[in-house]
């Protein structure tokens, strides 16, 4: 396998899914992290040249760059030879993929309410569009509450998004109080947050 | 197989991956359609119930709900027997999954870019913003340029993706010309539009 680069940064909560799940596999000491900085009002050159979109992460390996997090974490799932991640098919594959769309999802209403809470000059706030963007995680954080049970058993894609996304909350939307009414999810995070892949990515304090 | 339902509407680009799709591989008839209006700052209750993130396409199948566009359209590709549409592994299927994110990534920087400027209020718009989203869809733009040669050949969920992102900007974007000066895309794109799966789901006007 050609070496590998990855763009991320330490707090990006879609680098550290390919993050945790490099680690989890053996990859990490095949790729080669590129620390990076950008916004969507910022964007950055050396990125932009491995992702169209400018975002991250982006994953080059030889002749062909990789993203989103969803398309880099299925590729070096294929990569190795030890447990897959990413079930291969049937229900548990759907499982692990909605999952990650609920992780993923999270994140992007978390993202977007956090772009217009603290990018955004203030005068230009919606709060609407705000609220909007919390409805979305609340709404996801309760049906992952009712389907806690789910989330046990060891990490897949599904899990390591979810887990990404709950790092994410506490991270930048510490105040939200999200464990309050779900002691589940919070009692499940709270021991997958012990694990080493969770453990060597938590995002560094603003 | 237990009948299903797609949430969608007409307009909605990641609906319509999923419209294609199920065109292509016979499963459209097994599909009730459900057409629904909603907006990131007008929920529609009925998604929301199948779709804790709220947005559409969600696929409501027997005791699981699917979403978003990449699952649902990954699990009906798992449903058939015909030629998949998802090619299983090796460079095909990274090719696919990555001109898929291509597709949807011009697609959120699109959505993000038509909320801005026609959803919120004008004077709480942000031009930066804005920029910074037309930059990512120029990007991608300038990328399939510059693979159009990968474009060609029978559908794949990676040509779906690009086509649908192509008729949202021909739907919302119409004076951004995105045709100019990417000759190679505007004649795939065009000749892409006479399969009747494509043709089939046009966005109606405005």
């Amino acid at each position: 396998m050609a070496k590998m680069k990855l763009y991320y940064s330490p707090s990006s909560p879609y680098a550290r899914k390919v993050r945790v799940l490099a680690m989890e596999t053996g990859l990490d000491k095949k790729i080669e992290m590129v620390n990076v900085a950008l916004t969507p009002v910022a964007p950055n050159a050396d990125v932009d040249k491995h992702n169209p979109i400018g975002k991250i992460p982006a994953l080059s390996v030889k002749g062909m760059d990789l993203f989103d997090s969803p398309v880099i974490c299925e590729y070096l799932d294929s990569q190795h030879k030890g447990r897959k991640l990413f079930p291969r098919k049937g229900r548990s594959r759907w499982l692990a993929l909605r999952q990650q769309a609920m992780g993923d999802g999270l994140l992007d209403a978390a993202l977007l309410a956090r772009y217009e809470g603290a990018l955004r000059p203030e005068e230009k706030r919606w709060s609407e569009w705000s609220q909007g963007q919390i409805k979305k995680m609340n709404g996801v954080l309760d049906q992952l509450e009712a389907e806690a049970k789910s989330l046990k058993g060891k990490l897949t894609i599904g899990t390591i998004s979810v887990a990404c996304a709950l790092g994410y909350l506490d991270l930048r939307f510490a105040d939200m109080g999200w464990r309050d009414k779900r002691p589940k999810l919070a009692k499940w995070f709270a021991q997958t947050s012990k694990l080493p892949s969770i453990k060597a990515t938590v995002p560094p304090a603003a």
